[in-house]
């Protein structure tokens, strides 16, 4: 077998034929908003034109490696290095699109089981090689970033071949995997016995489980089905002092939670090779509805009650009135979508909330009273409903946001996410300090953004917010512009009780708010359990806690 | 303020007056069952009899305890010291009866708030005198044994003082208490809010949030309410190092999870001195009631179903049928009694299992929705319904049991209970084995045992077991023949899958079966973490994972 193939285009999000033209509604919009935009498509550059530093693995590393997965398995090709010299956050699209990367990994190794992967640290750990273990290479957050810190050299550790379902128990209803396997691959699998994770987050496409388990991954049906962190039993993880195994029970007293220092650790303490989770009968009905909330507050409550009242529905999504704006726009020019405006407005729903809702079981006659059940608390909150081809239209397009955004990208625009959760008292606070921040710190650079938002994963103690933000690129300065828009949205999340990320996880960008959310101690303790495991930091150096410090060499 | 008086009597488990003699049909069983009990009773000696080494605080340790405390907060009387010497295990009652101890704090101090905890730490420390952070000092594991280390001395750490509800945030429903806040307490307050926590294990009465939240605890509505782990939303900890902030937000990507480092960490780490839980609004209406299944496997079967199908009652409890007649026949010798076994032995269940159910809520016609629910799959696994009346008095008696244990004691009886957890597919191996082994060990010395078991808490993927046995004691080596019953039972659990403890906590008795459960790098990590924290490993010693290894000498 040889080493599998990239999964996305080199360039962008996923694969070619799922993009589609801004459209003159959308167009229209961002011009009144953001400013014009440039005349010119700015596509990518040819893949050939790309520039990467030449390939420095050592030769007896090099060896080593051989060795441990075979000839075949060590790639550095052009190709090969490219497709694992970057994530897919803005930073990393602008970079790659012109083609400047100013840092690749020096070879991709892919191991074919835990034994080839423990053999691969070894080699790594004994020469001197950062290791940066690879999923779906989806993180945007720099996860993935192929820095290399104080070592000579830095692979990537590609987990593509370690794919399988490995087990599966219909009694405990659990099942274990390998943690190369993307969200389809899975899915498929477990559906040949009826059984689902249920684990959907936008990257569901191209992620792995691996790659969700190593970042705390939420999906947008993880109201109903929790977060992958609640979804782990067991895992495996090798680690350059050698394999922690976490044993699959239900629940234990037995001291400290070791599974929940290994969940989140984002490569930096070692690589997961297998885990064992929690999945469920495959449901067999779904419904998805939408609903009409006359204000983000009133929607905030009504979303509270559903959720502490155990009406929640397994997706809940709730947008604020500048992202239903946009998202009525780019639903298109229509007659329906006018008409639907107008009808809001009438209702008073001038300033009203798109509310997204889905609910999945196993016959129609639970699914209908979940929803009645829902139904009563939405109306009780002045809720107008919309029916579900608005919902259905939301499930059909749930994993197409990363298109448009490259598509945003070749218009010049600048657009990025990002998100945080807080408990529900400081929730409107905080929606309104990142909002602010964002619009002041690129308003100030001359390009006023368009920010939106949404809730999209509810707890009883409180919620998520996903905010989308645009402006009109800075030709030359993108990154820095970037960068501001980030710093200060990071800044207002610290300083208004929000972690720095619900479910993007930490990765490179993060890491300088990480010490504000855990406190000096919190950093000490981090930076011991890794140099427990991983005593010559060798593991995806420069992430989460950089042991190195600031000072650390980018690869 | 003086220091607060005991909560418990010195030598047993809670107040007098809730002691009741052993029933005739109790006596007769015990006797036919593992054999004749000595005719004179075992009293406890004279609290003036029992004998404890004499304090030795060094004296500028104690000045600098006074200076952090105050004089009336720093006590080494007799009482205090021997209240403070032993935990409420078995081998803590069998010394604490004998007036045998072999160690006690050289003083006990009771801080008022998380400032002076910190100055005690600090104290402690520099002086080289050993911490036990003391609780309701309920723990069955030997988790509060006083015991020294490389330490010249040891003290208590009383949290008594910090016994205050701090905050509550009815939006978000969370509620921010003190560590030494006890049971009833917590619910008395809360109530004053409509709120509940919902967590009752059987020390409900006497031990403290802070005690649960370091020993991961789990009620007998945990199965409703989620356990105490499942509960923590924030807390703070005052460590040597300096005080561990973990922020209160509902969920977070933000690297491993430092909240479930040192939850469960068992006063190892360093002393939790506040904690945000989320609490829920406090039911109105509530229903017990008790069914019959017609096996144990079965009766897992039933609690499998509920669950995995979202139809759990808040409380569940499975006796195995050895547990269901000692229950029947500690219920009384009545003709009530008899008429029921009569009628379950005609409805096929002579080896039936006693099922008791709970629910709680805010409606009659909830209640009566979820009863109705769950009814119709215990109907199809064969259960019987007993009624209200049989639910009623477990609900009545659940926190008696441990005042049966001190009576059980008083006859020559060695009680004691140990509990686990495991997957649904392991569960009836993991009983078999664990009350084989405990036959096996106590049959071995000549005092055969009564053995019996339940399911208390049910998950998704799997159920705790628990188990009680009795014997007779061996008097004068009361101590070796509990701990070969314990080790044999402990081994079992290890080899067939189990968690060495699903609630009890690691403390003093599980230690040296944690790293067969967490491994060898498990253990460094543990370790890892303790010396960052605790680098003078002050914090009590001789738990969990014991850094001055098996040669640490005993308090």
């Amino acid at each position: 077998m040889t080493a599998p193939a990239p999964r996305m285009r080199w360039w962008g999000w996923g694969e070619d034929g799922h993009d589609a033209p801004l459209s003159a509604g959308a167009q229209t919009l961002l011009a009144q908003q953001i400013g014009p935009l440039p005349q010119r498509r700015r596509d990518p550059v040819a893949l050939e034109d790309v520039r990467l530093p030449a390939a420095a693995l050592p030769a007896t590393a090099r060896e080593r490696l051989v060795a441990a997965v075979g000839a075949e398995h060590v790639r550095d090709d052009h190709l090969t290095r490219v497709t694992h010299a970057a994530g897919r956050g803005y930073h990393d699209l602008v970079r790659l699109r012109a083609g400047t990367l100013d840092a690749a990994p020096d070879a991709v190794v892919y191991p074919a089981d835990a034994e080839q992967v423990a053999a691969v640290l070894r080699a790594c750990a004994e020469d001197g090689v950062a290791v940066v273990p690879w999923g779906g290479g989806t993180s945007v957050v720099g996860g993935v970033a192929p820095l290399r810190g104080t070592h000579a050299a830095v692979v990537a550790l590609e987990l593509a071949r370690m794919d399988r379902l490995v087990a599966v128990d219909p009694v405990s209803l659990t099942a274990t995997v390998q943690p190369g396997i993307v969200g389809p691959a899975l899915e498929e699998a477990l559906a040949a016995h009826a059984l689902t994770l249920g684990h959907f987050p936008q990257s569901f496409e191209f992620a792995t489980v691996g790659g969700w388990v190593a970042t705390r991954s939420a999906g947008q049906a993880s109201t109903g089905y929790g977060r992958i962190d609640g979804l782990v039993l067991g895992l495996r993880v090798a680690t350059p002092s050698g394999e922690v195994v976490v044993r699959p029970v239900p629940a234990s007293a037995a001291g400290p939670s070791l599974r929940e220092l290994l969940v989140g650790s984002e490569g930096t303490l070692g690589v997961i090779v297998e885990v064992t989770l929690r999945v469920r009968a495959r449901p067999t009905v779904r419904r998805y509805e939408a609903f009409s909330l006359p204000a983000f507050g009133v929607g905030a409550d009504a979303f509270r009650a559903l959720v502490q009242d155990g009406d929640a529905p397994d997706v809940m999504r709730l947008s604020d009135p500048q992202e239903t704006r946009v998202s009525l726009t780019l639903a298109g020019d229509g007659l329906a979508t006018r008409a639907l405006t107008t009808y809001l407005r009438a209702r008073g729903h001038a300033d009203g909330c798109l509310a997204i809702f889905g609910w999945a079981g196993s016959s129609e006659a639970a699914l209908r009273r979940r929803r009645a059940a829902a139904a009563r608390t939405l109306r009780a909150h002045g809720a107008v409903a919309l029916g579900t081809p608005v919902g259905q239209a939301w499930e059909h397009g749930r994993f197409h946001a990363p298109y448009l955004r490259d598509e945003l990208l070749a218009h010049g625009v600048l657009v990025e996410t990002l998100e945080t959760a807080t408990t529900w008292d400081r929730l409107l606070e905080l929606h309104d300090a990142v909002a602010a921040a964002l619009e002041h710190a690129l308003r100030e650079r001359g390009t006023p953004p368009l920010v939106w938002c949404h809730v999209s994963h509810v707890y009883r103690a409180g919620a998520s917010l996903y905010f989308t933000f645009v402006a009109r690129q800075q030709e030359g300065t993108e990154l820095e512009q970037w960068h501001a828009a980030k710093a200060a949205a990071s800044d207002a999340i610290v300083a208004h009780g929000g972690t720095i990320t619900h479910h993007h996880a930490v990765g490179r960008d993060h890491a300088p708010w990480l010490p504000g959310e855990v406190g000096p101690l919190g950093v000490e303790l981090l930076r011991a359990a890794k140099a427990t495991l991983d005593p010559a930091g060798i593991m995806n150096p420069g992430k989460l806690v950089d042991p190195a410090g600031p000072g650390a060499r980018a690869g």
